[in-house]
């Protein structure tokens, strides 16, 4: 348990116990949504492999990922209901079959009101998280489209190991919040300038370098 | 100081004194700037009365607002050093004449190392920041910008209690992430239909329902 909690030693022997008597396991299959929004609480999540998509939703259905979780990774979200001012929705899906452990909220909620060390690990989890919206936010505000999908890539190709992504334009529109076709018109003009390479379902990183001076621009 | 901290009596006496002896009172002047960046680390912010706003910037000198704060309301984040995970900086000012008690970030973060009461209402309060980030996200993405000027508009008025508001359009689109030639064009597209009337350094509300019905769409 160290992998998710650094302060597992802080904690004590009847804690810990009770944490351990109460994991359950579970194996999620890719494309699963596993939490969906406030009302849900499916207790905290931790990721042992694979990889989870929290991402919002549009009344119009249109989405946007907020962040990504990896192995080792903690959701805490899929637990939000016991923290009352937290007051908006994400919805968390498996983008990969993955394995977890479940901490049931109500166990996870009763350590954390009795224990400073896990309540202060707890709010170090969410600043993380926050740290990653406020990034969201302003590349949503401050940055172009060319420049968000060129990033997108490069993030792709960095969690993927390799330049060759399986991934369609609809893909990558729910990922950065806009529509298929803004998506496919940034990527043929990336085509134009040898960034990338398109054929059916998947984009090739042709020129890494470019893509980097473009993404960070 | 139960108005800020309901937890209050959940801490040790020798707590509680620690917090108390430690208050600095500051009065800040409308205009200042009282915290700048991750770098800065100014305490814990009591505000008595007043008002302040936290913002972002981008490169090239935009600004947001992301939230702002009012009587009995705590600011956290102009105490963010004490968080490692907070990796994003955030600009505080005063936007009115401001009276505040500062708890500076070391008694503080001592305290709510010790207390799981303390550590779980910090928590809380950077949930509801949080949530109001979410909110801002949401309204940035899948709103339009006539739509937000009538939402800001609606709640600026809220504020102040009056329909009669003393604010430039340079000001609204440093609220909002845009550029003045954008608010400029949506005020008048809300004169022409009869919500707002605009006049040198003033907005005035003529016609609430119609501007709630258009902010709420």
């Amino acid at each position: 348990m160290r992998d998710w909690f650094p302060i597992w030693d802080q904690l004590t022997d009847a804690q810990r116990g009770r944490i351990l008597d109460s994991l359950i396991p579970r194996r999620i299959q890719a494309g699963t949504v596993i939490h969906n929004g406030s009302a849900d609480c499916a207790g905290l999540l931790l990721v042992e492999s694979g990889r989870l998509r929290a991402y919002i939703l549009s009344d119009g259905g249109r989405e946007i990922t907020i962040y990504r979780l990896f192995d080792r990774d903690i959701c805490l979200f899929s637990a939000s209901c016991m923290l009352r001012s937290v007051q908006f929705d994400v919805t968390i899906q498996a983008e990969r079959d993955t394995e977890l452990q479940v901490i049931p909220t109500e166990v996870y909620q009763q350590i954390m009101a009795e224990s400073a060390p896990l309540s202060n690990y707890t709010n170090e989890i969410m600043a993380a998280r926050f740290s990653e919206v406020m990034w969201l936010l302003e590349q949503v505000m401050w940055n172009s489209m060319d420049r968000r999908v060129a990033g997108f890539l490069l993030d792709e190709s960095a969690i993927e190991g390799g330049t060759r992504l399986a991934i369609t334009h609809e893909a990558i529109a729910n990922h950065l919040g806009t529509h298929r076709e803004v998506v496919t018109r940034m990527l043929r003009y990336l085509q134009g300038e040898g960034m990338v390479r398109l054929s059916r379902g998947t984009v090739e990183l042709l020129d890494i370098k470019k893509l980097r001076a473009l993404g960070q621009a």
